[in-house]
């Protein structure tokens, strides 16, 4: 079995989302798994001395352009939501809480978050929102309440975004697949074509 | 005639370079013309509060790593130079004043110095490198000397700059065609595309 994909994102990346749309066909047309870590770019941008895209002077109003122009490319519903970006440790957290109990439902639930805030305008801030999807991917949410307040969860969270920036992890979308770093939804062709051809 | 390619650039960008050694083949598919702008990406990085890509920790390395991937990607010769960044000033002015007499000759002196730069390691911050390259693209090198020192050509770089600017650039390549804005070599597919269709 070939080495799994693994996919860094945080949930308030318009490109992260959109990369989440497209990873799993990726993946499926060559027999790869994706291992998926949702971080939080806060605290990452503070080490790379950058900023959220959408803030920067010029940059910033063509990102938004470009996320909605990406997502029709992809045939991806997009809208960018009033409040943008936003917070994302709790879904962050849920994520790795519902991934101890099965990868794949977590895997769900993290496509029903990017679509709950990107395509619906929900409030994924909002732990009860966050709970919804939860639900809404078959979790147990009973038993995820007193876990997603405690200290061991925000711990883990912070081990992923550590992990993250040891890998090398800059930003989201990012994809490292046999050793090789892939940044940005606009490298998933020649991600693809580096599986494919080994390389060049 | 459908209206031409707008193609800003700074002579110090790598994504630059292959983006110079791809889009006239863009262009030549759907019967457009390019105008190409070099400017200097220094004054318009302060204006967006950024900074060169390979200075930026973590994102620098990966940077590079994605130049090299990218050229041999799309074929393009390509060795990051010693320098780099490197001063542009002087290979702008010339292009300019190249451009005054003969906008093709200006057009085939600037993959020249892309190509002096990034493939065989030649210093373009110097004047007479600047100008051997002119020679090669058969310009009138003795009457660009007086000029190229003057005060109208400096003037000339900093209105295109300002122009840059105001049209919304922020990086290098940056192309508009149709009134989009294109950010990036990797946008040339999308860019095709919406010559193509109309936009989306």
């Amino acid at each position: 079995m070939p080495a799994p994909i693994a996919f860094w994102f945080d949930f308030s990346s318009p490109y992260g989302y959109i990369a989440a749309e497209l990873i799993d066909a990726v993946a499926a047309r060559h027999d790869r798994a994706v291992n998926w870590h949702p971080i939080l770019l806060g605290p990452i941008f503070k080490q790379v001395g950058t900023a959220p895209l959408a803030d920067l002077p010029l940059k910033g109003d063509y990102a938004k352009r470009d996320f909605a122009r990406t997502a029709r490319y992809h045939d991806v519903p997009f809208r960018l939501p009033a409040v943008f970006p936003i917070a994302t440790q709790v879904a962050a957290r849920a994520f790795y809480l519902i991934a101890d109990a099965d990868p794949a439902r977590a895997h769900d639930f993290a496509k029903r978050v990017f679509r709950a805030y990107f395509a619906d305008g929900r409030d994924i801030a909002d732990a009860e929102v966050v709970m919804a999807l939860a639900a809404e991917a078959g979790a147990d949410t009973q038993a995820l309440v007193d876990p997603l307040k405690g200290d061991a969860v925000k711990a883990r969270v912070r081990t992923e975004v550590e992990n993250a920036v040891k890998a090398g992890v800059f930003g989201s979308p990012y994809f490292i697949v046999d050793g090789e770093p892939f940044w940005g939804v606009d490298r998933l062709p020649m991600l693809e074509e580096w599986i494919r051809t080994g390389g060049w």
